[in-house]
């Protein structure tokens, strides 16, 4: 399945916790979609967060994301990885 | 050790074995910073190229991809993961 990285700004002092509760928050719908977030690693002083996720298109991605209330500002295809 | 999200802008086009030759690069030095690069992904579409490393500082990821021709656009910390 495709992997996306998806971005998120203006995330400013997100905590481990809060990171955990939105990505448990994903996990819950994920399969409506077909998605899957894999991990996702944040920023707090600038505010942004990664998530690394497998999915049939980045509009799914979005939708879950949507749905959980932290839409993504950016979603990249990376279909080349190491 | 902590972790480190770097991003380099205008890579459009990059093709796996251009960018396992770019991490190869790096791994045949980064023991001179104390730096270990980790991950990558890639976007040629955009041309955007994420890599995750462990290092002991910003400056020392970037020393390492300087040195290696591909300084980053930005380097994140990343200290809250999942």
């Amino acid at each position: 399945m495709p992997q996306f990285m998806d971005v998120h700004h203006g995330m400013q002092g997100i905590t481990a916790d809060q990171l955990m509760e939105a990505h448990r928050a994903d996990l819950a719908i994920e399969h409506d979609e077909g998605v899957h977030f894999e991990r996702a690693w944040a920023d707090p002083e600038s505010g942004t967060v990664y998530c690394l996720s497998a999915a049939p298109s980045a509009d799914a991605v979005q939708r879950i994301h949507e749905r959980t209330g932290h839409p993504a500002d950016e979603i990249h295809p990376v279909p080349v990885s190491i």
